[in-house]
């Protein structure tokens, strides 16, 4: 994909970092991408064993991009196309910070965080954005999303002793939203209605997404959310793309993919929670790897100073076999330490014990079908 | 599959009910069954949609058998092996009622029904189960089960209020373990490691799976299950055969057939528990079908009076889609009560909703791929 290689030819390019100047940052007149055939191609379904045969299998699609738009591999189809769920996060609040908003905010690291992140509904997420939504004059109540139990067991339990109610703040995406509605005041648009397509802050949204996936916005899928606001459909390798660029520019030059980077990859627990695996993953690997979860089995990533993006689909959604395949794909590509830490190994090496804790199968990639023998 | 016509041919086959003769019923001599290719194929892959579009598939794979051996339908491949984890329970208990064991220990349909039990875990389970062993002068740390958080949500929450510690009892599958323990009392074999292969009620065990599901018992795999006993591996043609024939000869004068399925029919909440499916199909449908969960997605059912048995594997291993995919088939054989009652609709016509209470997508059987339009 030599159109997008020359982005960064020339040195110091003049991206500006407030309204108006190039507000889709540097790949903004790149140009949709048409990906050739993939360098490579794997499998990477994640199967279940017992007493040494394939009692269960999950299919994993998946993408490997660089950032010139080079498809380096591929699992079953990288082309198929799937919402991207809360892995959009980076890019919807990329016009925010682009456009120098967290200055006029005075909001850092944390908030920046929080707003890319699937957070645990833990007190520290919940603080952050409570006081996100007190710095705009709004509260909980002018969050568009629903109130859900806190995904991380910490939050839930914390909860549960407090007392205290459970709130739209402890949904997983209060971060992003806090950081929508920021954007909906900073522009002087209405802070009602922020959650539809057709308001300021979601089609700037749309079209930051369409920029770094290389795609006509008209071709990306939009529907709503769990959180209520528009959720993108794009191809996997589209979405690899994304993460690509993402890592490449804020390697060289582009201040906005820099900070949303560096804060997501400083602050790992502000992005998950205390047992959330993105958490867990940034945490082990330091600030080389950006990891984020989406739901339905929907992971996108990358290794930072490669510029390599990786998406994947777990075909029917299951977390138990989207962790082993990110894990399984940063190692192909040298993205993890070794030996690899205890809190990874869990993850990477899943036994099945019975209900009596003795080992009767694993959860590993593998290209066995159902029924036929795994490994011993 | 005309071998296993002439079974019933004679009026009043001499079946006798204690140990020696026949001691694995109307089929002990019938042979292995050889299926002819499948009369009908259909898809019965299980859809998640969001937007219109199918976000989550679901792989399924089923056979329909008589109780001939005519493979009346397969789904993707009918043939495939896997573990029949929870659905062999009624034959797991098999020898015990042929041999007359019942009525020497005193036992009624409700200690039968919770021996083919995957139970919730609830009070009334766990008192049977405890009955169960005091009445064979033994106790909870005879079974060789672990313990397991109660599997129903009343159990769970009940055995909390309670302040009670978690037992072995409540192990889902205890019934099965305390009929398992009766029988090794009554042959006089010893009731410590009674969860061995090579313990005399494995092997009966396993004979009983061999000659129901038509196969040389050497050809049926074998591991350890989550309760630690031996688990069978088999496709799913024989795996429905075997539910078929318990069908058919429980209307055609075999005793202990007859014996299982009127205990499991008629004692539904038994066999499973208050928010359990098995329980709810049961409940809802009446006495003509009976259904038993495994777990990875494994499913075996029976529509009584007509003999045909029905066999399917999620491959993947979810829940999500296993008793949506259980109810289509059921539907297609005429085997649900119309309108569908508001307990089975709630889980056949599965709503996808947001953190907003908003419908986002439906779960529904579907041939379509990935990313490819649902329904509206």
């Amino acid at each position: 994909m030599s159109e997008t290689r020359s982005i960064f030819s020339g040195a110091g390019a003049p991206y500006a970092d407030s309204d108006g100047a190039l507000p889709q940052g540097p790949y903004a007149s790149a140009g949709p991408v048409v990906f050739a055939p993939a360098l490579r191609e794997r499998i990477l379904d994640v199967v279940i064993t017992r007493g040494g045969t394939v009692e269960s299998r999950h299919r994993v699609h998946a993408a490997v991009v660089d950032a010139n738009g080079t498809l380096l591999e591929g699992a079953r189809d990288p082309h198929t196309e799937t919402w991207w769920r809360s892995c959009a996060k980076p890019f919807q609040v990329m016009p925010l910070v682009r456009s120098g908003g967290m200055e006029r905010l005075g909001w850092g690291v944390s908030q920046l965080a929080l707003a890319c992140a699937s957070h645990g509904g833990e007190p520290e997420h919940v603080a952050i954005a409570e006081s996100m939504l007190a710095g705009i004059g709004l509260e909980e109540g002018d969050l568009a999303c629903g109130a859900h139990e806190p995904l991380s067991l910490r939050g839930a339990r914390l909860l549960r002793e407090s007392g205290d109610r459970l709130t739209r703040l402890h949904n997983n995406c209060s971060g992003k939203h806090a950081a929508m509605l920021a954007r909906a005041v900073l522009l002087g648009e209405p802070t009602s209605g922020y959650e539809q397509a057709s308001h300021a802050v979601q089609r700037a949204a749309l079209e930051t997404v369409a920029v770094w996936a290389g795609m006509p916005p008209e071709q990306i899928g939009l529907a709503v959310d769990g959180c209520g606001v528009p959720v993108f459909s794009l191809p996997l390798a589209n979405m690899a793309l994304s993460y690509a660029r993402l890592a490449h520019a804020s390697t060289h030059g582009d201040e906005a993919s820099r900070r949303i980077l560096q804060a997501m990859t400083s602050h790992p627990f502000l992005v998950g929670g205390s047992d959330r695996f993105d958490t867990r993953l940034m945490e082990a690997v330091g600030s080389n790897v950006v990891c984020k979860v989406g739901a339905e089995g929907v992971h996108t990533f990358a290794i930072i100073d490669r510029g390599i993006g990786f998406a994947l689909k777990v075909e029917d959604g299951s977390q138990r076999a989207q962790f082993v395949a990110v894990l399984a794909m940063l190692a192909e590509y040298d993205g993890l330490p070794s030996p690899l830490p205890e809190s990874l190994r869990e993850v990477a090496v899943r036994v099945v014990r019975n209900t009596r804790g003795e080992q009767v199968g694993e959860v590993f990639v593998s290209t066995a079908p159902l029924g036929a023998y795994g490994r011993a």
